[in-house]
């Protein structure tokens, strides 16, 4: 061993069983095994079915490519003793399992707590359902737009009331399924710093490590002070459309070219700096606009002002104004402003990475960034099954001919 | 020991030192103290400004009581070498730093990686920053506005091109900071995992593990296959207003008190359940709405339709007939709808919480929720420098006469 070896990431070592699909539960793994951790996701004969999701290029998602990366596939089904049997070998030598049935299902598989204790003690088993495990409505369908809605997310982000007919625009993303799985992640983590932990201080495994993730919940929790202003004031938290409800200015502005820039001169300094960079200096000067609360009040009659300076320039041209002023602002980006960044592409946060299936394409970077021992993409979204083999006997210890039968018997692809 | 002692939180027993200010380092660790980390906060004199936003009641914010929850508070002034050597000690006895301080900022006060491993061999650092710990732009002004248009989130967040003049709506919390938050707390604990698996291992300290989150990539590891797409087939995923893109009918729906009924019938299944429901068998029935394809082509007529059907309805009657015919759906949450939601109640996740302030107050509840070893609210946001003895004498090992003259020179408060 004279060469240095290249550092490894955070998770190597760690295994973890995803019995997931569409996003929150495959989202929290892909988090999971972007830093390093070994994903086997088991799905069923077929795939999950989020690997058709999104635009297609050469016959498959692009998307999957991103969404499925460092994972190893295994076809199982589990409709079938020989299914469970196996799967049961691969959890009884993994440190976690995420799934994302609904909530009892995995139970019903055969996967009770006490067989998953038997199987590997002290396994954590990360549960993400719309509304957790337990109480009056688990058992309800859960949609992401659903969560998102019930968690208070959608109310909020709108134009405030009355200002247009138009119902509240959607985030344009899965946002409540990816917010519950970053939690189902940080759960699966924690439970392995308390293993780790209680290893360290030689205290005896206690058993099974449930983490209860429900979608509305994980939403819920971002939402600052609002139930608690709500139960002490009986202040109902409103929409403030494009701009911000404490401070001002800062919204987003038109441009000559259609589009908009976000410039965000909401503080004392700030304000000063662009009311003489758009040459109104009587609004620099102007004694009630010197501090937040009058700024606040008079927002209109600012933004009025800064619109007509930013409807003057095509988009990039006010934006490198803006930089150059030093006035905290930028273009909204799309995914093409996105993919050309440089400070993106200098810290590896937009990359091409290789695909068996479409050649070079473009990947969003590792998050959060390890510099000394960074994460990796290993491999780009897997074909169904394609590690089915490799797994069975390599993990879960079956030699060829008995993964022969079971392919034979339809337990396996 | 006779009476069988409560399970202890999932991070009993890790120390972290937050020296953050705003939203999102302080968010990463409120998160990390809810599930037991003790979390001390290196507060400047006058406090983290951050402890007065939002609304009041008795003279203070309510929003702080959740923010700054379990959480120890310490006033030091890092403008001194006496506060620089307080904290140091701190330091020495602690398991990780969050700081969200400007790239570069925790090195300037005497803090940089060398002098981490000093004080306190394998710490784990995690710096949170607009744009990142490198690169071109690393010394720009982030603020939450500007890094969720640089993600992608803003643009997407929006009625279709051509639908408003209106500019595109934040998501009405700061969404770019929660989510830089949650990876932080992401990296401190795969951090965590990585030193005490390596220990377990007998593997030798390896030095510092620094962790770098910047909240324009935050933002930009939830954008699924935006940025893939975009490089393989120049494809700019466009906004969609209140549906989803990919399946139809899914949208928010007037009811007839003026709010606004989520209902996601995407399914085949579902599509006939609700055609029926609202007395459409006729759509029901087209054949070129027997799929998804067929109905996102005509997602306007069904749109119509079932409007049509909604705003009869008061939203809570609409909502009941919705649940009674098994069809997704929700109001849109409001706090108040939140804080009466029984399921939320139910689960703890709105939860009454005493405060020394306040009295009783309504908190949200701590996500992830371990049924085994749950995480608690021990205490709310506390008072700045209500802690700073207690851990001066405590942790960094200071005799109270030493404390007494660190006060009297206006080091710590």
């Amino acid at each position: 061993m004279s060469a240095r070896s290249a550092p490894l990431p955070p998770l190597d070592g760690i295994r973890i069983v995803e019995i997931g699909h569409f996003i929150a539960a495959p989202f929290a793994s892909r988090i999971l095994g972007d830093l390093g951790a070994e994903i086997i996701k088991i799905e069923p004969p077929g795939g999950d079915p989020v690997r058709s999701w999104g635009a297609q290029a050469n016959g498959a998602s692009l998307w999957w490519s991103v969404h499925g990366r460092n994972k190893r596939s295994v076809v199982v089904d589990l409709k079938q003793p020989e299914g469970i049997e196996a799967v049961g070998r691969i959890i009884a030598r993994s440190d976690a399992l995420i799934e994302n049935l609904r909530p009892g299902g995995l139970a019903r598989l055969g996967f009770d707590h006490e067989r998953l204790q038997d199987l590997r003690p002290g396994l954590i088993v990360a549960h993400v359902s719309g509304y957790g495990q337990t109480g009056p409505t688990r058992d309800r369908a859960a949609f992401g737009v659903i969560g998102e809605a019930i968690g208070g997310l959608r109310y909020l982000t709108d134009h405030p009331p009355g200002t247009t007919d138009l119902p509240p625009p959607r985030v344009g993303i899965s946002i409540g399924d990816s917010i519950a799985g970053l939690y189902a992640a940080i759960g699966v983590l924690a439970g392995l710093v308390r293993r780790n932990h209680r290893a360290l201080q030689g205290t005896q495994n206690d058993g099974i490590c449930t983490v209860d993730v429900a979608l509305t919940e994980a939403v819920l929790s971002l939402m600052e002070g609002i139930v608690t202003e709500y139960g002490a004031l009986g202040l109902v938290r409103q929409p403030v459309g494009s701009r911000i409800a404490s401070a001002a200015p800062s919204n987003a502005y038109a441009s000559a070219d259609g589009r908009r820039v976000i410039i965000a001169a909401n503080s004392d300094l700030l304000y000063q700096r662009l009311m003489k960079l758009i040459g109104r200096e009587d609004l620099a000067a102007r004694p009630e606009l010197q501090n937040n609360a009058g700024r606040l009040d008079h927002a209109d009659e600012i933004d009025a002002a800064i619109s007509a300076f930013s409807c003057r320039f095509d988009a990039r041209q006010l934006a490198a104004i803006l930089v150059e002023a030093d006035i905290p602002s930028t273009l909204i980006y799309t995914a093409a402003d996105i993919a050309d960044d440089p400070q993106f592409r200098d810290r590896g946060m937009v990359r091409e990475v290789s695909d068996p299936r479409h050649g070079t394409l473009l990947h969003p970077g590792i998050v959060p960034h390890f510099p000394e021992c960074p994460g990796a993409i290993r491999n780009t979204g897997p074909e169904a099954g394609q590690d089915t083999d490799a797994v069975l006997s390599g993990i879960a210890g079956y030699s060829m001919d008995e993964i022969d039968q079971l392919r034979k018997q339809g337990v396996i692809a």
